[in-house]
């Protein structure tokens, strides 16, 4: 029998859930893998306030010295989340000889290759399947399953609580701030969202996704990144008659050698299977080179959820060598990439205005996007009344956000437009 | 530079992707993953009638024993297809520590487990990613990904051949017979499409799954297995009213000590994302513990998609060493596992008759179905023809097929109903 001590470092929620399903599969895991994984230490700044029970012989600490010093322990899970200071954990456990396995999406995200090459030199595994979609293996698929491919775009509904909030709004036909409300009553949202809903948390996941498909390293706070916070009940409602579904979606195309990055709600036609992504389900689409498209898709968060990826990565990593091919070398190929600007990126859109309901206003309205370039596939106006503004909707062709940003600059200036236009961009057909 | 021998025997239309893709991405793989492959030897008994302009330097052969006696072959790739004699090279390659990746999925599914065993007696990687769903990294997410979950169920969308035709008969109309003709025009069926169409081939890759999921070693000829050969037209036009698609569904369940493996046209809802998988696209949807509903999906056929598994396969078995772990003792767990018959199966069922349209029509067959203890969940009478048979329609509840079957029986003999009753199971709602 194998035997693997293992230090936890960070007994939230998902340090919890760990402890629960290697107990619960002991036997299993035993009998399928000859591997007995022995939590040997529990470290948490507040361990001796939380409920400990699941927690049999381990020792208890609020010191990671504990567990970064003992020789005895051959794997540090790392559960604490954000960058510090779990980046000293994780840097010093590899120099210690220690194989990681990681949840922590900021970590990775902004640090992964620095920590990829220690591990590396170290002969260590680092693991981190969780850090993206939980235990869907997203990561385990673009570093090994796929890797036969090359990538050309990855397309991510990658955030629970935005996902949820907007099929609530579709669904059940709230408004934003309904949405939201349920979704912290039931748990999917936290008591401070903003992180999840301003696309921000998206961002850093989607780092992580182009560092594997594209072997470069892009700052979450160098993409564009559009929340969920501006979309109407209206909207959501006039796309649907359009047969579209909006989702947050993140989104990297390498065209060339330019990358583009961004994160904002986007128009998913109904026969993609996108579309169908409800709920706190994540799923991610990866179109590759020779296989086409792929998509992988689960529950993207929950305790249960996290801790499968990280038992898996646990077990993945037993009675194995590290694979020093992968990771290695793939940031050598791709220094001179550069990010394209949310300026030059081309997109479809879905644009609508509130206006008056007089002759020539379609007109008017066309004629500014004509002049800037801007083809117009349809056009809906359903409702007419004559005393207010009523919401003409337009499907554009192709167009860069540059063009579209200066035609609706210049379309809000009319007199006959009665409000801000709203502008949402429609994904490209790729299933 | 770490470099690898490999022998390749069947140089068929994957085969020659294998060629391609190795050619063109070797300096992408030299770079990455500091590894070439040459291959060394190509084996085909048409070899010297095949065009081979995209072999360079390799030795070619009509006789398998060039490769598996050649002491300096390290991998051998197998995509002869079949039995035998696959399974005598596989053998012999194996004991003589070569590796191997195959594509072979008659040879997985009937002799998976004596040769996984005879892979980790000589401590060789045996690789199969694309015997299942081509190369969308199913086998890989089955056996590493997912490896800290257990599985409850698996449901198959992996037959191209029956995907593409249900999808044209579900959105162009077409008959089943159209249909296919329209398969086979596009090279998407075989000139005998039997094994395709009448669910065989299916039944075979759902054979390879229940062994990864449940290891439980199946033979396709001990599952219920019904082909789409009979699905109508009118009743893929009449379950989309009710929100359904049709699809060829392998599906493996297990409850207890029971294990249900069937493979049969099935009714999708709308809202499930399997019901987008149209075309030639495969898709697998996992039931895990404690991680719950994963989908996979992407091309499932097809020469590069196969060629882009076989060279995933390769690269991940190239620097590390086999992880006897994986593959090992599963079958030990569950030699009690018994096959549950298709009688005892409960589903919910779609049931449509043609029946004489008059008054006391429905009370006479829900009367029947009464008795045999199947509850209607709903009806559907659209057309009113006093002169002629017209369809009845009929959503069931949970049912054993037992009842169900003879209920229908029973009804089939009322002088009112005019043709062979239709069933049609549905999928339970997981999603």
């Amino acid at each position: 029998m194998n035997k693997i001590n293992v230090g936890l470092i960070g007994y939230g929620t998902v340090g919890s859930g760990v402890v629960q399903l290697l107990e619960k599969r002991k036997a299993y895991i035993q009998n399928r893998f000859n591997t007995e994984f022995i939590i040997k230490t529990v470290c948490d700044l507040a361990i001796h306030q939380k409920d400990t029970q699941h927690i049999k012989d381990a020792k208890l600490t609020t010191n990671y010295e504990d567990i970064v010093n003992d020789p005895e322990i051959n794997v540090v899970i790392e559960l604490i989340g954000g960058l510090n200071p779990a980046k000293d954990i994780v840097v010093r456990a590899l120099k210690a000889k220690k194989h990681i396995v990681t949840a922590n999406k900021a970590l990775i995200s902004d640090s992964g290759k620095e920590l990829f090459e220690l591990a590396k030199k170290e002969n260590c595994h680092l693991f981190f399947e969780s850090s993206v979609g939980a235990g869907i293996p997203i990561i385990k698929s673009m570093t090994e399953g796929l890797v036969g491919n090359k990538f050309k775009g990855v397309y991510g509904i990658i955030n629970g609580t935005c996902n949820y909030i907007l099929t609530e709004m579709t669904k059940k036909g709230f408004t934003f701030a309904q949405a939201l409300k349920e979704a912290q009553k039931k748990g999917y949202a936290e008591s401070d969202p903003t992180l999840d809903i301003n696309g921000m948390d998206s961002a850093h996941k989607l780092a992580i996704l182009i560092y594997l498909a594209f072997g470069k390293k892009i700052k979450a706070t160098d993409m564009y990144v559009e929340g969920i916070t501006q979309i109407a009940q209206s909207d959501i409602e006039y796309v649907s008659h359009l047969n579209y579904t909006v989702k947050l979606l993140a989104i990297a195309k390498k065209e060339d050698d330019e990358i583009e990055a961004r994160v904002h709600p986007t128009l998913i036609s109904n026969d993609n299977p996108l579309a169908s992504i409800n709920d706190v389900y994540n799923a991610v689409f990866l179109d590759c080179d020779p296989l086409g498209s792929i998509l992988l898709s689960g529950e993207g968060a929950g305790q249960m959820a996290a801790a499968s990826g990280v038992v898996s990565d646990l077990i993945n990593l037993s009675g194995k060598e590290p694979n020093a091919n992968l990771f290695c070398n793939l940031y050598d190929e791709n220094v001179k990439l550069k990010i394209r600007k949310i300026d030059q990126v081309k997109n479809k859109f879905y644009i609508r205005f509130m206006a008056i309901d007089k002759p020539g206003v379609l007109a008017a309205i066309a004629g500014i996007l004509g002049k800037h370039g801007i083809s117009i596939n349809s056009v809906n106006q359903k409702v007419h009344d004559k005393t207010s503004a009523v919401p003409v909707v337009m499907l554009t062709d192709f167009a860069t956000n540059k063009m579209l940003q200066d035609a609706l600059e210049r379309i809000q200036k009319l007199p006959i437009v009665k409000s801000q236009p709203v502008a949402i961009r429609i994904m490209e057909q790729l299933w």
